[in-house]
């Protein structure tokens, strides 16, 4: 390497749309991740990871509102030509490795993964082009029991995390009956009528964005938004549009209640009939294990966007109270969602291979747990322990040990700067406390703990800078042998 | 989404070297970067977490063996004509996150990092060209004490995945030694010298494979190998050659007679002479802090292929005894190791940025480590609760989760089957238990509890088909509130 960039130095910037974390949020996440990956591991799940790379023709294109070829994703070629990109779900990959390992695994195979998704999109506020997300599914599991343990799973990890019962929901929903409800209205429920019920599907997903209104616009004719841009509608005629808009609201507070209204307006229609079929067993099972509609309700406004839901579909939604820094209340919403996707293998396979899964945005249900608990967020300052004598730097480094020997967080100054320079370092980590010990001290067996919090205090409160200096609480001296156990005292 | 894809259907593979990572691994890999993450913590470091792509001119080109331009890294053109790269390691990244934000962050900024990085290599066995490194690194440190608290974190955290002492040893060298010991044979030590110094850097990197011999020819004119490759050597006239060889001999056990040896070949060279007074100060607080020779020694032929080292450099070796599934003895190595760069934040700030880190292959440790410990490595398998009749699937579930409360593992059979395909899930599963109810002994309020462990050993033992069908031990039936408390007793 050159010792120095003489011709041009790079500017250090980030590409667009991708985001450094720092210590909190990341703490936040891990803690999250951390209480999922026990809910799944307790209920028999196994962990997998899969590769960030993927032939994109094994990803295929289920990318909401992507309908054009090799847009959304990161592709590039490998040096035999063919296509690889970045995995922009972990259910896409998860298909792969079923169809690659299909005779080896044990049936159901049930796995649940963490990693980085990415996304080539334009970058917006709070959307990023590399997220994380945290999957749980079951491959090779064909009934709505399956479906329910996704969904039992959903509300296990809401409760994991620390929310209380009222503070979240799981909404369940299920494709068959919109597919239902479009087959009376005239949409085929087959792959002729697929790209008119995926444009339904998108349209019911903007009921929170855009109203009743908006909605049975993209429904029927097409949409021209504030800015111009105009989307085509998926032409349903006036009956339809009124019976999606309808079912779309059908839902109660009591999933009974929800059940027969949705019986009378699937009709006769046979996926239809197998929809409040399906939600007639997800009931019961929930009703067995407690799982009250205090915590899980169907929803029929719900319908998620991906296009490769095949049945049941939910989200996780959070109700809990959080307010922004100006005390406004923020609305969360979706922290994650599932559902069943019975053609995600069979795509390799020809046969079917039914699957169902759950599946959360790290991030995003992160910063809403963080605004919730705060005070949960942040691991406490380290003691600091100043470093003036190069010959004493071995000492420090033993007192550091002694503290992390126990329990207390602990770290010796090893950047550049006199004693004043350290403690503004000391002061900028968040730390209470400071020790100081020079040659001198040393040999007289002492050393000397600084409580910064109460110096900073003291500060503003002393006028006079010489009751200042010889406060005795905000400085103290103990014996070599009395160090951790003074520390211990001046950090409670 | 199409419901049958028609035309053709995809394969279901992965992109050449990529791996997916099943769950022993997963496990073992988790509990690694979770001991290292506690020891990083504990020493007041704070986590960041930075993208996977950064502009390809803030990367650099720093990948050993790389010369040529765009080659080593997955790169491709953002939609603003601008090159990004996937990171090849965690500490160019570093280095741009410190540029980027400099002002704000309070120096010695201390961050630890694991994640995977992207290597554009050809492939081979064990070589992926993506993996796990878990870094931890001190950025604004520019003394020698800051390179002796990453030396014993490496240590550290050796012991805090299960090592015992003897088990592993950290080997540190200075890159300042070697400088000095070239510029006595005539090699300058500024930017002109600097291909020339790492030609023989890569070349003493390869003693281990190719010998004294070998890397002698490289130090000088030049060596073709096996294959008939030619590599063009450092140059170094034959006293150079000899006095680069001694140099890398030049270690002892004890770390003070290596010092007193060094100080002499390095002679009056000014780079030599700082390389030794900070071996000298390492050595100083590893005593005072205990770690002696079994856990730290220098030794003069590591030197890190990497070209940004300015300083201390070290490796952390296992020596435990690993054997492969023949018995045969494995050598594992170096399975981590960091040093001193001083110009890698330079490089953006034109002002000096003194740093110094450490660096594991998570991978490679993880399988080295689950070699040790093979019985550390697995879950216990989970209890199946067989599921046969539709209508019960509410109970089985309660049941589970009733063994979950008591702190066991469980999952009910959410697959395609009846109950011999679901005891042989069980068994492909590892279960030792699995749990059999109907409806009838549901009425009589029982349930049975198969042990499968036990069923294949006497199915084996046993040659009279009755006698097997009534054996007690291998099914036990319970009363339906006895059953955790018999799950328990049978689990035992």
């Amino acid at each position: 390497m050159a010792k120095k960039n003489k011709i041009q130095r790079p500017k250090a910037r980030r590409p667009r749309g991708f985001e450094d974390k720092s210590s909190d949020i990341l703490r936040s996440e891990a803690r999250l991740i951390e209480a999922a990956f026990s809910v799944y591991d307790a209920n028999g799940f196994e962990p997998l990871q899969t590769p960030a790379f993927e032939y994109a023709d094994v990803l295929g294109k289920f990318l909401p509102d992507e309908d054009r070829p090799n847009v959304g994703v990161f592709a590039l070629r490998d040096d035999d030509e063919q296509w690889m990109a970045l995995r922009y779900d972990l259910t896409a990959p998860l298909a792969r490795f079923v169809a690659e390992n299909y005779d080896a695994l044990a049936k159901p195979y049930r796995r649940y993964q963490a990693g980085s998704v990415f996304r080539n999109e334009k970058p917006g506020p709070g959307r990023f082009r590399e997220f994380v997300q945290c999957d749980a599914d079951s491959v090779g599991a064909p009934g709505a029991a399956a479906d329910t343990e996704m969904i039992m799973l959903a509300a296990d990890v809401m409760k994991a995390v620390g929310l209380e019962t009222g503070g979240y929901v799981i909404r369940v929903n299920n494709r068959k009956l919109l597919d239902g409800i479009l087959e009376a209205s005239g949409v085929p429920n087959t792959e002729e009528g697929a790209i008119q019920r995926l444009k339904v599907l998108r349209a019911i997903d903007k009921l929170d964005r855009l109203g009743a209104d908006g909605v049975a616009a993209l429904l029927g004719e097409g949409r021209e938004d504030e800015s111009g841009d105009y989307t085509e509608g998926a032409k349903l005629n006036a009956a339809g549009v009124k019976a999606v808009l309808g079912f779309t609201t059908a839902s109660a507070t009591d999933r009974g209640d929800t059940m027969n209204t949705l019986a009378s307006l699937v009709g006769s229609s046979s996926a239809g009939q197998a929809g409040v079929d399906e939600l007639k067993m997800i009931d019961a099972i929930l009703g067995a294990c407690d799982y009250g509609p205090d915590r899980v309700v169907f929803d029929t406004s719900i319908v998620r966007g991906l296009g490769y839901y095949t049945g049941p579909v939910f989200e996780a939604e959070l109700l809990a109270d959080i307010k922004d820094k100006k005390g406004r209340p923020v609305r969360i919403g979706s922290v994650g969602g599932g559902g069943r996707y019975d053609d995600l293998v069979s795509r390799f396979r020809g046969q079917a291979v039914p699957a169902t899964g759950f599946s959360f945005g790290v991030s995003r249900f992160a910063s809403a747990l963080a605004r919730l608990n705060p005070e949960q967020q942040g691991e406490s300052a380290p003691v600091i322990i100043c470093a003036f004598d190069r010959e004493l730097m071995g000492e420090y480094f033993k007192m550091a040990a002694e503290l992390r020997a126990a329990g207390i967080r602990a770290e010796v100054f090893v950047g550049a700067g006199n004693v004043a320079k350290q403690l503004k370092y000391a002061d900028r980590r968040g730390a209470k406390l400071a020790v100081l010990m020079g040659s001198d001290e040393l040999e007289r067996g002492e050393v000397t703990i600084k409580d910064l919090v109460l110096g900073a205090e003291m500060a503003k409160a002393i006028s006079d800078n010489k009751e200042w200096r010889e406060n005795k609480d905000m400085q103290r001296s103990c014996k070599r042998d009395q160090f951790v156990a003074t520390i211990k005292e001046m950090s409670a």
